[in-house]
């Protein structure tokens, strides 16, 4: 623990409301602390620390370091390994099969981008499948990676259900994000990252906790009517209705039935087994030089956002963004001036870091 | 012409108003007649036709045998050349680039699915990319050949511009449609066939030429106000906003940043070489018999497609479906039945033939 902070310890400070200034390398170092403590290598502890402090960054706080006690539940229950580390096998030259033997999300999904990265840059194009492991945190992380590489990438995880299906009542299959990922020139690299709910269940929780009405078309009622009323609100609707629910059923035969490891049969058969919390996903590597001079493909990518960022905006008082751009710039903001933490997650992260005799960093606002 | 309809050659016969039912064989054997008689050679001239009465078969009659007077003209502009074949690179054991030289799409997308195909056989996965070539018709035939084969398959199509982007007015990107079929045991095959606008562009100059008032959340008025006035109604929207939009730019940067071919930079720059119909595309083939015993796979795609069927419908008296669901028993009913077809379709087609010298067959009902 920091001297800035342990002069609190014998008399707790009263309870912020405000946002709580956190620096990144600070806040990486205080999460690869906790799960080293918790038995994760180290390597691998670092590994989770930056995919979820990434998130962070980009401002997808629902994904980032507030997964932290989620990931210590998951250890404690054994649905998670802390130090388990992936095992691969590559039955042909340009797939790759990651076993993640229930390592955290990161640690599978990293190296699944590199196996995907390694058989395209020999094949063309790589595919590595990922099967058991626990919350992958945001699959942009991934694809980005691979995208700085200098690859194209794709990205899809598949989990258990939390989102409606069309026509039918009820949580039925998950919220499976998408990610397309495109290395750009001049412009930083187009970064497509989205789930296939019309709105994030974050996001729905904060209005619910908040009791505020809900926008039509994000959610049912348990019968599988569309409702604004956050008491009623059950599950979140696909985007698109059947467009959604088709693209996350397909994803989930995708990720899940490569790996002989389905989800969503085990979860609506009932059983404890079947709703245990668990991911299975895979990562798409184009290698573009394969095709292309990287430069000549990557120049034909700024044209394109030029083109775009170039339209008449609907509102003019709002730019056009392409995929990826308002992360970009949150990440930068955020790295130069701290990321904003919610002060539940901060003490949640500080006791738990504090429990476990990991510094835990002076905020810096 | 056959028999009977030969005797009201002499005096035409009153505009029928109601629809035309054909047999299959009889409209696939008419349209490669037409495709014959303008240069296609033969076998790619079945193959045309093979791919649009399948739109018909499965009920995407938008994509059918109505657009042969749009090939035609393509043909008559030099912007599709009749008897142009494909010619094939392979830069590495796992990808194919596939320039189909402005040949009609499904000899270009056809010749694509096979080569995704050989491509997975020999590495696990395959992918093809198709430059320059014409209306492609339905992505799901394509995807659907792969899944027959007891592969998995992804395809995407990028063209002009004719959907919104979100946040911009007018039309920005392509209503750029993605597949994903899958190989099922005791089901038919899962197929997605998604465009990524919400309503078919089709479907929507339907209502228009009817009058009647669109669905709110499908059109965009040129200022890039939601309307739902077919009068005012320009383009259409892309399903979950920023998200369908997205899809659609990135789809156009791997398919056609992957073959130098960029579409909507060209577009924008307002060149009428740059507003010329043409489309590039990509199939993704997975080997699933690399990863585990195919008909391991296949039971869990049924076990899932069983858990989905089986969920309580949010309507008592609507059955919950899945992906390629309605149009495999469209196919069944109108293989069996015959295609029904507009009166004005099925005029323009005989005209069309008649004009050719191609038979054209009796319509059954």
């Amino acid at each position: 623990m920091s001297t800035e902070t342990s002069h609190s310890m014998p008399v707790p400070a009263p309870a912020r409301t405000a946002k709580v200034l956190v620096r990144a390398d600070d806040l990486r170092a205080l999460v690869a602390g906790v799960f080293r403590a918790r038995g994760t290598r180290e390597a691998e502890a670092a590994a989770v620390a930056d995919a979820l402090v990434w998130a962070n960054l980009r401002g997808i706080d629902s994904h980032g370091v507030s997964r932290v006690p989620r990931y210590l539940e998951l250890f404690d229950k054994g649905e998670s390994v802390p130090d388990a580390l992936p095992s691969v096998a590559r039955p042909r030259a340009a797939i790759a099969i990651v076993d993640a033997h229930a390592a955290p999300g990161p640690v599978a999904l990293n190296r699944a981008a590199d196996e995907a990265v390694a058989c395209a840059r020999h094949c063309g194009v790589g595919w590595a499948s990922v099967r058991g492991t626990v919350h992958t945190g945001a699959i942009g992380y991934y694809t980005s990676r691979v995208a700085d590489a200098g690859l194209a990438a794709v990205g899809v995880v598949a989990g258990v259900p939390n989102m409606a299906y069309a026509g039918a009542k009820g949580a039925a299959v998950a919220t499976s994000p998408l990610s397309v990922a495109v290395p750009a020139g001049r412009h930083g690299l187009v970064l497509l990252d989205m789930a296939t709910a019309v709105m994030a269940l974050g996001r729905i929780a904060q209005l619910k906790a908040a009791g505020k009405e809900l926008p039509p078309g994000v959610a049912l009622t348990a019968d599988g009517e569309p409702t604004t009323d956050p008491a009623l609100a059950k599950v979140p609707t696909p985007v698109g209705g059947a467009k959604g629910s088709g693209m996350s059923l397909v994803f989930e035969m995708l990720a899940s039935g490569l790996v002989a490891s389905p989800i969503v049969p085990g979860y609506h058969s009932g059983t404890k087994e079947g709703r245990r919390h668990r991911q299975n996903a895979f990562i798409l590597a184009v290698d573009v030089s394969a095709f292309l001079p990287l430069d000549e493909f990557t120049a034909t990518v700024d044209d394109t956002v030029d083109a775009i960022k170039s339209l008449p905006p609907a509102d003019e008082t709002r730019e056009v963004l392409v995929p990826g751009e308002r992360g970009r710039r949150s990440q930068a903001e955020r790295a130069a001036s701290g990321i904003p933490l919610g002060p539940k997650v901060w003490r949640e992260l500080s006791e738990i870091a504090a429990g476990l005799g990991v510094d835990v960093p002076a905020p810096i606002g």
